[in-house]
């Protein structure tokens, strides 16, 4: 910096002073951008880019309490064969001694789980292991994460390792986040309106994750989801603070997934990255926190968000359906763990929207179906069936907030959108979407597939609308009950069959 | 995860689980990809990206010992106009007492500081100023940087916050680090071979970081750059473990940069952007680092840095030569400040090579040029000024690397590339990158326009062989020293005029 303000031009120097003034001081400002009360609402219709771009270029209309500004925060992330391996080493670098390692029953038989135990005892770094977590959809249940609290309370470890997929590492991260609060109430930390959401004010400890799966991307974000059965419905706790320390993606780690493990936590990564490229943008988030630390990780999209959900989308339309198809190629696997971690710091950061509110009650209400490939002894929609369902019909419904942010991910689907109107942009994502489902193979197409009936899809409306922390960020949803309601019974009506 | 290696076709199980243990339990491995002698050499003429992608996709040779995996770490982010208030809320937040403010005499007068002084008292914490940080290029040399140290240790802060340009945000991160090692020896930590490079091994306290120029990324990395007068040479101390808890890039903040400002600073970026994007690809590093705390910042180029880098050339070309023109474009200046972040994430995972390898001498040795536009006492030349320089010149000269890449950047300059032959390249982007400089107006058209002679020539060279950090990532220079001298010296040769 050199002396900056005295070699502006006076009068350019005066101009931006005063301007600071205004925006800085006065309450309501009265900058002339803002004197139309149109402003907002004419910004809705024309396309994020141009809205971020305005309000990058324009100060904040304080009176709205819309949001001003967003925030960038993802877990440190090492990515390369074999760096599993490298775990003891970062536990003794982080001058920890006694490790509490989560995982479960089947990953604590993988290569992954026998890397990261060698690797603590190279290091001399004690350790006990948790491996009661339990897969989707009814096993990350509150019971299972009480009694993995109760489990870590006694041994006080240092650190936590998580090694496996998104159960795990959400099950590790809530473990790390009680033991900070003993005396807490389990719903404080859970996502209104089910629990309180109190923002975690603690430096918690180190946790690394070690996915085990390419899909959550739970090893970048500081949410954890779980089943709250005494309020049937799928919540979570979600706070910056919860984020892991490091995660560690080894290709090698997601080499022994079954071919329908691939497809289907690879759906969620293709819901990951639309939902957070379409999701609202953050300054058209309302309330603006009056304190940073109330600025939820899910803050709409953003400029930074939109670079990482847009490389993950185009990767996993690329990278998906070979992971699927072939389970020896490799470079697949690895792209699509990259592209899972890429997503994680994009919905980490921006949020998602209807297909995962609606994917809960799915998930949850599950008539009977038993995804094939799965080799579980219970009926389950995998978590990344349960969201691309109702893909279609959800990005038909959203294309009107954003067209062309919309035509922007039927490109990455390899759609030319030269000569497609705005007006027509849901209708071509939509195709795309649908036509990309279809050629990746053994997908229900729709939920009449699933076993839904029509008459299920009432049940379906009220296990989404508890669903407030993603619902805030869909475009286009009518804020007023029963509208919001009407929507998402049209959207369930359209993902019947595709 | 649901008991996947059950699932997989028993064949392609074995296989997996053979190639496994090849590639972890054998030293060296006889993984058939490896078994060409030219196999490295081979990947050197290909694109980066088919060398990223067929690393990802194919085992590691260990007997080379080159890097196998990439690192991705960068301070969380909060942008937004007016974000510099609520710095007061964040050190409350983290449980902060005692602050030790960095600034400097003419950024202390600004509104930034203003703002961070209110918000610090807003909270009742606690704080002392140091605004001795002199500006570029020989003020932010080791014995300011020693008087910065000694000013903290007594003070003996719980958290640092840095208000400024690069010089003042890298000697916070110095006075950081030096306070938690009271008893090193300063070149403890400086890069070699001029210092000892160690590792930062313990955690430092808290800095958050609010910049007031667009242009060094300061605020995401964990590099620090001062001028060793002893050696006659800019180094620096570059550890992750150094890097800011937050930046908080709040535009409001360069307003009042004057535009010549503006320009050398987004000339840094320019320079960053495309240095990180063309740097040598992280898997070809060598050594292969034993314990992964010594894996360098600067650490090649990668599948994330990329994603940052590519952003931040395309935002830089389209928004610095408005933010340079007209001082109240506020949208371009806002634009600059994120992609000189965002070009922060990139180089500080990837590294710079070339450009900033020279323009260290080119500043120190200055031959008496006093840049237009800097209301500073001294002779200077301006850091982005001495980067961009050489840059048409340094991207001829490492297109032969990777053309690919280059013709990508040339695209983002504007080029119609769909005519242009690969072994163009080089030609191309040094063409778009001069057409650029001389259109963005008052740019010196090279060495001779500093007072650079031939007969300096020598010297340059001389200053910039100890650049090893940097010089290291530079795709096509020669290891041999004498090669590496002459490549050295035609590159300043044919920067003298553009």
């Amino acid at each position: 910096m050199v002396v900056p303000a005295v070699r502006v031009a006076p009068s350019a120097a005066n101009r931006a002073l005063g301007l600071l003034r205004t925006v800085q001081y006065t309450h309501p400002p009265n900058c002339p951008c803002h004197s139309n009360p149109n402003h907002h609402h004419h910004h809705r219709s024309t396309s994020l880019a141009d809205n971020v771009r305005r309000h990058l270029a324009s100060p904040v209309d304080a009176s709205r309490q819309k949001e001003y500004a967003f925030e960038m925060a993802a877990s440190s992330i090492r990515f390369g064969p074999g760096v599993t391996k490298e775990v003891g080493m970062d536990f003794k670098n982080l001058g920890v001694n006694r490790v509490c390692i989560v995982t479960d029953q089947n990953v604590a038989k993988l290569d992954a789980m026998k890397q990261a135990v060698e690797g603590l005892s190279r290091e001399g770094i004690e350790f006990t292991v948790f491996d009661k977590v339990r897969v989707e959809p009814k096993d990350s249940s509150y019971s299972r994460v009480k009694e993995a609290i109760a489990f870590a309370k006694p041994y006080n470890p240092d650190a936590y390792l998580a090694v496996g997929g998104g159960s795990v590492i959400d099950t590790a991260k809530l473990m790390n986040l009680y033991t900070a609060y003993p005396e807490a109430d389990f719903l404080d930390f859970v996502n209104a309106p089910l629990g309180k959401g109190l923002p975690v004010d603690k430096k918690l400890k180190p946790l690394v994750a070690v996915p085990t799966t390419a899909g959550t991307g739970s090893e970048t974000t500081g949410t954890a989801i779980f089943d709250l059965v005494s309020k049937k419905a799928k919540t979570g706790v979600a706070h910056r603070n919860l984020k892991p320390t490091l995660g560690i993606c080894d290709p090698l780690n997601t080499r022994t997934m079954p071919s329908a493990v691939h497809a289907s936590s690879g759906l969620d990564v293709l819901c990951h990255s639309l939902e957070s490229w379409t999701a609202i943008p953050f300054n058209e988030r309302i309330p603006r926190p009056t304190n940073p630390i109330n600025r939820p990780a899910y803050q709409g999209a953003n400029p930074i968000s939109d670079i990482f959900s847009l490389q993950a989308l185009r990767s996993t339309v690329k990278y998906l359906p070979r992971a699927v198809k072939d389970p020896d190629d490799y470079e697949a696997q690895s792209q699509m763990l990259l592209a899972a971690t890429l997503a994680g710091v994009g919905f980490g950061n921006a949020g998602v929207h209807l297909c995962h509110g609606m994917s809960y009650p799915i998930s949850s209400q599950n008539p009977g179906y038993k995804h094939a490939g799965y080799a579980v002894d219970h009926t389950i929609v995998p978590h990344g069936v349960s969201v691309a369902i109702t893909a279609p019909a959800v990005f038909r419904f959203t294309a009107a907030s954003n067209p062309d942010r919309h035509l922007a991910a039927a490109e990455a689907f390899g759609v030319d959108i030269s000569n497609i109107k705005r007006e027509s942009a849901g209708e071509v994502l939509g195709e795309a979407i649908t036509e990309f489902l279809i050629k990746l193979g053994d997908q229900p197409r729709g939920l009449k597939a699933l076993g839904f009936k029509e008459s299920d899809i009432d049940g379906l409306v009220e296990g989404t609308i508890p669903q407030k922390r993603v619902l805030m960020l869909a475009p286009t949803l009518s804020e007023e009950l029963e509208a919001e309601k009407q929507e998402l019974r049209k959207l369930l009506e359209q993902s019947m069959e595709y």
